[in-house]
């Protein structure tokens, strides 16, 4: 007698754990130029894994007329007359440095208890290979009853230049009824949901230039605008006292939150004294007159997120550097428009840059914020099967992190699109010591699993 | 017939400079523990070229019982009856980096011109190698009357940690009627100097510690401080609008300058448009109310000489760093006390750091300012000296920089200290294409073979 699907998940328990390993021992870094061997590596894994599963129809496609990092495309198109369900995920990761940090090899995936530590693990290996294993529960047992196309990209790590050019470029290839992007998280360990919103990002590196060359500290100083000096000058003014960013006009577009969205999104379970442990930091921060919830989800933030000038080895060097750069990155929310931050940080830095220096600035990504559909026939087989998995009916959560997709799939394909994941918020994404609570991932599988069973049943009035 | 030490350096010219390019070529990193065979290597050198110049007493001595860098002690002692001079050089050198912005290979001596580029060229090996080559000139043509007794050091560059306890062990030893440093410069390429006032030095590493490791910006941005902002806020807070240093107490020992004084320094023939273009900058800057020969060398300082916090590689990485650090070091000028500066920074850190993070200070070298005898028999020798080599009277000058031996010297052995370099202000000392004008490098061994000479005749009134 022929398994069910959950049989089948059951019974593979070991053998989706093995292949998660597998996946995660690929160094499959995106942002690093010397790893363009590893991100195709891994588009070949994900692709041989696809057709070992069952998908007839699986491809290598280039991105950015071959610039871009290649995108894993599949599909299986026999569900007549049922919905078709776009499925996204991504398989590159950020860079491992501070390498010194990790009390385990980033790419050797160890298990301590019940969770799992690696580059990836959270963001998002396990949950890309959930959906994949999902999918290969219900191809196995004969059970898959809806259209499924995937695709599975390379450079979500860099900001996904490509995608939206993608998406519009294979529009008739892509059609579908709902997308499912899996590259979100849940609130706590047993507290399932569904993310309504997500913050834009712009990230940009601001040079201040100073003397020609690094100058000897003490034969020059005193008498030259030491362009470290200005740096952070110019650095700290970019937040009032209340935690507000000054650039011109950065928030006249934001969306002021609806008393109800505040008091519903007052009722998060995580408490500041979670969030400050989860973080590791005595006490939290934020822009004054809003919750913790509030500031990572519905406020706009600026954070530095790299510092260099001059010596920074071991001992003491006494330079008084050329230059001096920052790393920035900027969280935007609805209905703030990416392609106006340049310009107001470029205002900014003319009005309070000295005339000692000049400056420059480069732009990076630029995604946009995004607000979903919260009540839809899809959202609800999506609630459905979080609930009968984790027998709790999932929170609606706004996320303050960005992925690109999700505004690409919702601009370009014009579908309802559900974020529908299993990262949590202290797993340690992009630094040292990433993991995945274990459990999850197959609780995970089954979620998808039934995400795909409750599409195809088509019992929800819409 | 014999030739006179004069002929003798004419003659030597090419060895002379096959000499420096082969000192020029050790790479005498002092500040990078991998370099320590290097700085071996130089020490033996240094004392191989002493012994075939005829010094029949040469040395490697330990320092720091052992834990130091190797000095080189070299004397002559058999000129009965005339005074004895202790002469102070130094063969370390400071790290390359960045080493993309070197023209040609730090440590492969190259000749433009007038000029050669190589790491140490100015600061010091051109200078340690001059008054080298005077005493050989004079030994071999046996025209030395003074005794002379040489400490050439390898850790000037992380601040000579080991020399005041060396000087005060070997106090017996070094017994002399005057020193010369010549780790000094001059104010232009025709007009000697010699400098009778340096800057003392506090180098400090300062860390601010926020989250327990890396968090993602998106994820966490907004709710936690970010310890490279902070560090931004407590750098820009340490100056005021006016370029002073905010640090408390900061400016109340230093000497207020007599109108003299000032007016002497105001006969500097280097003017602000030279100086920016010598420091390559479009524009000075500095503490209100004060000169420029004023502010790098009559008043005190803080300079940032590195920042590193987060992500520095190529491109983007989303990253809300767990640390954030910045090298800081404050110049002093009489009677400001080295030992007091820490307190003040600290001070300082814990009236505006904010809860949010913790931070800690570091402090690597601490150098006092030292202010010297402006008229006695020897400085007379010695300006005498430079103006029969120069055919121009010495400006005396203040220096902004520390060289922590002036200071020792001056303490441990009670004795008046010239110093007498050569160096340039753009030559470039500490970056990257550092060097030194060539034809200094003869008129400084013709220089410091005139001062012995006149030293030993003793034909000054004191």
């Amino acid at each position: 007698m022929s398994q069910t699907p959950i049989e089948y998940l059951e019974s593979h328990r070991e053998t989706f754990l093995a292949e998660l390993k597998a996946f995660l021992a690929l160094e499959t870094i995106s942002t690093l130029s010397e790893h363009r061997p590893d991100i195709q590596r891994g588009a070949e894994w994900v692709s041989e894994n696809l057709e070992v599963m069952g998908f007839e129809h699986v491809e290598i496609m280039p991105t950015g007329q071959g610039r871009g990092q290649p995108l894993v495309y599949a599909d299986w198109l026999h569900a007549d007359g049922a919905p078709t369900v776009l499925v996204y995920g991504h398989f590159d990761v950020q860079p491992v440095d501070p390498l010194n940090e990790w009390l385990t090899p980033p790419f050797e995936a160890t298990i301590k208890g019940d969770t799992i530590y690696a580059r990836g693990a959270s963001d998002m290996k396990s949950q890309t290979l959930a959906f994949m294993k999902a999918l290969e529960a219900l191809l196995k047992t004969g059970a898959l009853a809806v259209n499924v196309k995937l695709i599975i990209e390379g450079e979500e790590e860099v900001g996904s230049p490509n995608m939206a050019s993608f998406l519009r470029e294979h529009k008739e290839k892509l059609k579908c009824d709902v997308a499912l992007n899996a590259d979100s998280q849940m609130v706590s360990r047993d507290q399932p949901s569904i993310v309504y919103g997500l913050r834009g990002l712009c990230y940009f590196e601001l040079w201040v230039h100073g003397p020609a060359s690094d100058l000897h500290s003490g034969l020059f100083g005193g008498s030259i605008h030491n362009p470290a000096q200005v740096l952070c000058d110019l650095v700290s003014g970019m937040h009032d006292a209340q935690g507000r960013v000054t650039l011109p006009n950065f928030y006249d577009e934001v969306r002021t939150l609806a008393p109800a969205e505040r008091a519903e999104l007052a009722r998060s379970p995580i408490t500041d004294a979670d969030w400050a442990r989860a973080a590791g930091v005595k006490a939290l921060w934020g822009e004054g007159g809003f919750s913790t919830v509030e500031r990572t989800g519905a406020r706009p933030t600026l954070e530095v997120n790299g510092l260099y000038a001059g010596f920074i080895g071991e001992g003491s060097k006494t330079v008084l550097p050329a230059k001096a750069m920052a790393k920035i990155s900027t969280r935007l929310v609805p209905n703030q428009r990416p392609e106006k931050i340049l310009g107001q940080l470029e205002s900014y830095l003319a009005a309070h840059a000295p005339e000692t220096v000049s400056w420059e600035v480069k732009q990076f990504a630029a995604g946009e914020p995004v607000l979903l559909n919260r009540d839809s026939k899809s959202v609800r087989a999506a609630a459905r099967a979080l609930e009968e998995t984790f027998e709790v009916a999932p929170a609606f959560q706004l996320l303050g992190w960005s992925v690109p997709i999700t505004n690409h799939l919702n601009d370009e394909l014009g579908v309802d699109v559900i974020c529908m994941g299993f990262g949590l918020a202290d797993d340690g994404t992009h630094g040292p010591n990433e993991h995945f609570y274990l459990p999850n991932y197959y609780r995970g599988i089954a979620s998808y699993l039934r995400f795909f069973q409750n599409l195809s049943k088509g019992n929800e009035t819409d």
